[in-house]
């Protein structure tokens, strides 16, 4: 089994995180590949970016010509889910969702914990649009900049930790859900130091996509998530527009051209 | 990776069934034990029957006397999953939830099609409890009883098959969850009349255990589901008390007795 | 009238203090049977034990083979209440509803106030299962064990009016809601510390089970709550297959046996 | 224990009606007083007649300066249940309300059949706001006015049951409230035709409010129903400014007079 | 373009208030006609007092018998909007869900700040019904009575503005909007101090009024809101049958008389 | 007063009837600049156009070099308004939610009617987000593609017709929201044959953009749509790095570039 997984960022070195969460997280037998977009920012924290990151993040796909089982969606809740199903069959596993999914197997409520609080409606509004909302005891932000968590990672950890006991003391939180990748490692901390499970998104899409995969199944095409129809797409696809990428031979979807 | 999965009820030929679902699903490594309870219902069709179908799963489960590293729930949204998330550490997965999760993943909506009309409410009461409605259609039954459906195989399939078709053109369902286990096999009938994936319980929880037991998580222990405190229980373990069943040495919630 | 008032767990006393509390709310004329189920756990503190205690209830009444007019579930939030109402046509009130029932005519909003976190959940469950949810404006626990409560009455007292008083103070509780039965005698320190109205759950379901009774409702059998159709059950009734209890002649339901 | 149930219009005829069902429904022990509203609308169809009856019946109830234990407002879903509450410290229950109450304790979902189309939105409303439309399955009307259902009664009767039937067999309704006065005398029909309970709204408020009044409990004044500040009132008390009605001695809220 | 604005108390001062921010408001070409009502309270601080004002508003629009093109009914979530909208067919724009509307345009969520504690289940209930809740972060009171607030007005403001505080750092509000009309003025010592976007809702209303009218649309009659069927309405209209305030001639709905 | 109406496809026919439709409904004064995205799909019928539309969109806007008041964007529940809302001050008004707005100002319920099926769970997706699916009463779909509209136009329109009917009479809509701009004139034959108000969403919008710019509200920037942070984007902006479109001076959010 070969699942894609595509960073949602430019960023190689979080690339690189990503790809290895995921080995870590795979069965024996499944090949991970790790994608990096085209284009689009170096980091996705705002609505914006995340638009950019979801076209980006379709280029990037329909522009892997081999075969592949499964698409995971490594950005945290941004945009794009729905648009990538709509273009390939293979599951299409977003990793707050899959983060959610996880959590309320092993628990009867969790909290998503995160660092910018301007991050928090967007996961908010991923979580109510997948129907995944109603045992979500909050989503908390550590209110930190990437520039400051970089600065400053032991503090960084220290109130990532910190809002992760709000949750589970104020909130009544049972499970934790790491809400972006830059967590990746703080698994054990909180465990160790709160008592309850915590689930990286990465690993937590990667073995349901495994479980998707395992049972034969795909994304429906019966209505929602139906291929597009044939249409002039001006400037599409845009990695081949901008010159950048190497692009496959024969793509059905590659409608358009500059003008 | 072991996996216990428990009928709900007492017919072995249903074990049977579950046993042959689960393996089919099963990846290569995964050891199932289906587990048919010492006592109770033979059929489990409403809520009295559910509730004794709750302890009675509770009691063999914890008569098990093997390590195992996750329990399957074969009773679709019957009673007894947070009891038994009590009892042990290990992941606990209903197959009501299972498909939902499974579901979702796969399609933006999703139906359960059932046989008794009086199945719906319980089945509508477990999504709704375990934050998994929001993106139900609806849950349909045939309303055909157990006997019918014996003397009938062919119209019960055709009823399910409508019931589907209903599901998907006027709720707007994309994809379909069988709602009892003695549907198993209809998932191709349906697949190939109305185009959309069918998901089986058994089948889509055994996965999802994996894939929680693969990435080392147990269910969370910090308040909703912690270990019960030991207490007088008269008549427990019922099994033991009944007279029925082996019964392990040393178990820790052996606390009653006879008056 | 005669009306039924089952304890759910084992223990004596607490029965007494339950047919205290409602010979004392029953109006002139209306007969007070307190019944203990024979079997289960000495008090009801998880789901694994409210299970048992579902199953020991509606054995407990099926075994009572005389007339009655009504059955009050005294037991807060527990499970079974559905089940009970599918085996008797008798209206069956159970306490946590009957609190919310009485609360919202004559508030705008409610809260329960209890004692373990643990049971918060399964309380919230109720509530929300029956429809009643919308207008509790939070369940509160004051974190204290059944064996604190016993070591420190006078402390339990003040930190479950401290409890009430962030209902109202802070969660704009109009109504409060005792959330165990060992609480009975609270309610006139509440309301004249605290100016709100206080509901003790086994005097609200007597009185509205008079109510229902009184207007010559029974539980509606057209769909949910129909009779169970006949079919075997291993070791049914439990208390008879233990060789607990007196069993009544001619019970409808005994259809199983010992294996 | 003496219960006041007003009319929500001035038709002599409606009253004597309410009256007598309130009188059928009541304990033995309790007295029935039923009062008109000294002006307002013949009947009550919509909301600008409904605000309307809101002011005439709170009008009404201070006007009657003898003492009593409880109010029954016999319209149903009409406006100023909350008025009337924050005016007087004794229970008042409001017929709509009092229906979804009951239903609930029997079956676990209702409907309402109600005759004009235009009556369904307050009653969703009141429902909703009162925070008892989670198990309110429909709110069906007929579709006949006033008028029409004096021509034809027998064709009257036989749309309110077909309406019933529509919520039994499509809504899954498992309990019917009448949703308005003119509709007394249909239980019999609809529950020998349907086999589902049927609810009379101003029976089940008198039921209910000798329920509350037994236990000792009035309206919670802490906060949303406590009684107003005094202050000017132009025209108030309304029937008194009218030349309608005798007027009580010594009435606190008597603030304002003709400008 | 012709806007009545009607003041849904007797205070004259208040209807000053109202006319001033109505006129700054409006666009050059509107007209701006501001009512007093005929009768009722000088302040409208509860639901009984919020009921006669419902209806002295509806007396007063009714006695206008001049063309108009919408009407403003200028108090904050108060009763009537529903039955104004039925007696006739111009559109009819209340102030607290003209904020809700103008503040869900440049926020994702919005708070409401008002003055007493009692104020706040009636903002909600408007807000509920009226279908704009679910971006209300929170409806915030100062727990100031109205003389409290004459006879501190510095102290009134900076506790208005502590409260917006909470709203935008607890509650994240991003729009706060003024919940009654003695808070003119303060948008600016708001947005200043806390840099979000404050809403009066006069001044959202009349200009709602306009973009309705500028649409040319009007109230749906279809339903709802259908104009009232001829009837008999005892001491209607009240105004006229007080002796308050001039009547228009043949005015449509003068139905009853005194008795 | 100026605002920029943007089209979110790249037809020029579709531009033209929009800019059209904008300044019909525009006040006098107020300056309509309707904008063509530089790149992008002819016609957005699925979530993968619409992302890439979202996109267009933002680039379109951002390269419009003088000074505006506020955008209305003329996709009907497309991606992209929260991502426009970041980059800019100025108010940005969607059409369906200016149309759902406007709806819920005249009706107590409203329907949207659409063509394509794939376009309602978009359309319910952006009600739910922005708050505004309470009192939708339902999106229909005639089913049409843009093909068989072009075919059959007259057909199209009676099925346009025949699905507002069934949205008045089954779901009990009051008003009609029309789901896409090949509606426009479709509302008086709608009106005339239901009686019942239609709006068409870019003439919602423009009225309501200048009820908002003639308060002076501008869009919250406190936190969820405050502007992005300058970051490297690769290949942004994307119009300019097509070769597309003329770019304006110094754009501050100009990061990236060609790797």
């Amino acid at each position: 089994m070969k699942i894609l997984v595509v960073n949602v960022n430019t960023s190689q070195s979080m690339s690189d995180v990503i790809d290895a969460a995921a080995k870590t997280a795979a069965s024996p037998g499944t090949d991970i590949v790790t994608l990096t977009p085209f284009f689009g920012p170096e980091a996705v924290d705002c609505n914006f970016e995340s638009y950019i990151s979801a076209v980006a993040v379709m280029d990037r796909v329909l522009a892997y010509d081999e075969p592949f089982d499964a698409v995971v969606m490594a950005g945290f809740g941004e945009h794009g889910r729905d648009g990538l199903q709509e273009l390939i069959e293979q599951p299409v596993i977003e990793i707050c969702e899959a983060s959610a999914h996880m959590a309320m197997m092993i628990g009867r409520s969790y909290s998503v914990v995160t660092t910018l609080r301007r991050s928090v409606p967007p996961i908010e509004d991923r979580l109510r649009l997948s129907g995944l909302a109603d045992r979500c005891a909050s989503v908390r932000a550590n209110g930190m900049t990437t520039l400051e968590v970089d600065q400053d990672p032991a503090g960084a950890m220290r109130s990532i930790v910190e809002e992760a006991r709000k949750a589970v003391e104020h909130d009544h939180a049972e499970v934790i859900c790491l809400g972006c990748a830059g967590m990746a490692g703080l698994e054990e901390a909180i465990t160790s130091e709160l008592g309850v499970p915590v689930i990286d998104g990465v690993a937590a899409a990667v073995r349901l996509a495994e479980a998707v995969v395992g049972l034969g199944l795909k994304t429906s095409k019966v209505s929602t998530y139906a291929r597009p129809e044939a249409k002039r797409i001006d400037g599409w696809p845009l990695s081949e527009a901008l010159g950048l990428g190497p692009r496959p031979q024969g793509l059905a979807l590659r409608a358009g051209g500059r003008r």
